[in-house]
């Protein structure tokens, strides 16, 4: 069942969002902290709905004959709407990104110029699956003082609903107007599309989910967009490398979480440490269950790989499947991963600082890896708390999100009667 | 006469440009102020093809009936090539903005974590008639490591060929390959849509010039945009407001450089400061030779003034015409301003200084003032040295933009074989 909307009714939605977000501005960051508790007070205290909820997204999903990871992504229990409530209270103590100054100075005039982080204003979330991201998006939003629309996908439509109503419930009578936090209840692909050129009311989407969703909104949207997501990652492991580091590395990049952006999809390997290693290299890979697809030389190496071609560079696999291939020096290693790369997380092993100096340079990526697994590209790894998602773009925020992604500046001039 | 100019031609242009980026991102800082100060005694060293191709421009605009603005916009003589030569030499005295640990920690597994600011890559500059964006916009791209597409407006077309063209000589032996700097010799529009989806080759797109083009731009582009220019700015005088310092501000915002976007175009005036002043406020504009357009209330103070409407409101006049509307306070002014305002530059003239705070907390724009004029909204009045437009958008630069806006970050990752 197709649940429509009128494009009027969404724009009426984000409109009323663009009103809430210019009162949320104004609250101090006591008053939004205070509702960030209520709202995780109130998600404990009322879960039933929610996990009622949750059965029938459940049950959809069994019909439609959604395999098991899909169906865990999906699944909320107790202890998963308990994790909501905690990632909330984690972003209240949060500092406060909006209302600081970032430098301030006065001209020849006396004019006094001060920079200061402010909110967005409204934020577009548009995402798929799981729906943690209704809570964890809301949290983030609220606290850097942004108003939110959210349309997430039509797999987890009630349970997403029942959150949202329980956190309307929360806001009343609170600081922060329910308006704050839109939900667009509807899985027609229509609803997703008027926001993508609702300019006047909307400061920034941003989609998370698969690599088609991205696509689509990057394409299509006039709104400015904070792209995040896919991770095709590399490794080059260096004619200096380490051979139980390059291992422990690989290994831990590949099969710690596969199918998270930061995996390692593709190994570059120097032709003289892959003469000398190559033999570990692949028992490794195979005690750990992962699938070799080969260039040639992988080929005459370990007969059972799977030739690799074009679209095995390019695929982000999410797999325990990776692609191997073998290079002469870091320059063909760099040059490999600006033809297939993503720009999301690229690392290099060797004992040779001047070599992984020139492959940081070299390499145009958000982050960048000197003998360390790609896996640390998180908000939570690197210490920014909750994350909004890792942005591959270069404009505005690069690399993973925290809460100063959702801000921008303002100058401020203090005058008293300067003219030109 | 159109140029025209096949798209693949344009995309093999891009690309050129942005091989050129990568060797561009390996110069030292005194590398390119060396390829600066060249370009800038080459172009005092070569003024004449330069000025007979601006001629051939000027006998063109003349046949095309062009007015003298756009005539003086578009000519050319000694004093002007000198001072795109020295506007290169200051963008050389500027500080580098790439290179640069913006901050740095170390995470419990000894990870350190560098956050440094690394060039764009590409930038694709589309603007009208001025030749100087030839040269400014070079310089800034080269400055801050990025290469450059130029595709300059058709009326300037000669001209800006004679530049780059001189600009590509100075460039031969030196540490800046000549591909960095690419200019699309093409009056086509089509070649400017081109530019709008290479989004594989193209790290940002710049429009300088009209609202049209700026428009164009960002409806139709799906390379991240830096959106520059339209300033519908209004003043506020407010009930407390000095009369001197109302009366300064206003003449020097309106009638300084009307053609400039942070010049002002309405005005917003408290009842009660307009029933006393009005008679001095009107006197004034007329001594300037402004044109008063006129709410309903400024009508029957001002009985030539021009009924004001809708369009007015909304209208970036860029003349000596302004829209006058009385209000009955400050919520009252900022929801005119969020409504008609563009986010570029707002202005409140009051003596209270709780009104100019709620005023600058209510209203959302790059740049608010208080007691003073709008006309300081711009890189070199702030400061910033040279600058690359000013930013009406809300992501990465906000308000003016100098060399920093040109750059992103990298995450270094410095490791001894950590993993998750």
């Amino acid at each position: 069942m197709t649940l429509t909307i009128e494009k009027t009714d969404v724009k009426k939605q984000a409109k009323l969002a663009q009103d809430a977000s210019k009162k949320l501005r104004m609250l101090s960051t006591e008053e939004k902290n205070k509702v960030l508790y209520k709202l995780a007070d109130h998600l404990e205290e009322h879960m039933e709905p929610i996990l009622e909820a949750n059965a029938k997204d459940l049950e959809a999903g069994k019909q439609k004959g959604f395999d098991d990871a899909l169906m865990d992504r999906l699944s909320l229990d107790e202890q998963r709407i308990r994790d909501f409530a905690e990632g909330l209270r984690e972003v209240a103590e949060l500092e406060d990104p909006t209302g600081k100054t970032i430098t301030d100075w006065t001209l020849e005039n006396e004019l006094l110029v001060e920079k200061v982080t402010v909110p967005l204003g409204v934020i577009g979330m548009i995402y798929e699956a799981r729906p943690n991201v209704t809570v964890d998006a809301t949290g983030l939003a609220l606290k850097s003082g942004n108003a939110i629309v959210l349309k997430g996908g039509s797999n987890a439509i009630q349970s997403n609903k029942a959150i949202v109503d329980v956190m309307h419930d929360a806001l009343k009578n609170s600081a922060v107007p329910s308006e704050a936090v839109q939900f667009i209840n509807s899985t027609d692909r229509e609803a997703t599309n008027a926001l993508f050129t609702m300019k006047e009311h909307i400061d920034v989407l941003i989609p998370r989910g698969g690599g088609a969703l991205i696509q689509a909104v990057v394409d299509n949207a006039t709104v400015p967009v904070l792209e995040t997501g896919v991770g095709n990652c590399h490794i080059y492991i260096d004619e200096d490398a380490d051979v139980q580091k390059a291992l422990n590395i690989i290994i831990n990049a590949k099969t710690d979480r596969p199918a998270v952006c930061n995996a390692a999809e593709t190994l570059l390997i120097h032709e003289k440490w892959f003469k000398k290693n190559h033999e570990v290299l692949f028992d490794t890979l195979e005690q750990h269950g992962v699938t070799v697809h080969g260039d040639e030389e992988v080929l005459n190496h370990k007969a059972d790989a799977i030739p690799a071609g074009e679209s095995d560079w390019a695929n982000e696999y999410l797999s325990l499947d990776v692609a191997v291939k073998v290079v002469g020096n870091v320059e063909a290693a760099a040059d490999h991963i600006d033809r297939y790369g993503t720009k999301h997380s690229e690392a290099i092993v060797t004992e040779n600082e001047k070599t992984a100096k020139r492959f940081m340079m070299l390499v145009d990526a958000a982050a960048l890896y000197h003998n360390a697994s790609t896996r640390f590209t998180d908000g939570g790894a690197l210490g920014f708390g909750a994350e909004i998602g890792i942005s591959t773009q270069k404009l505005h925020a690069r690399g993973p999100m925290g809460l100063p992604a959702l801000t921008t500046i303002k100058y401020l001039m203090h005058g008293n009667g300067q003219i030109r």
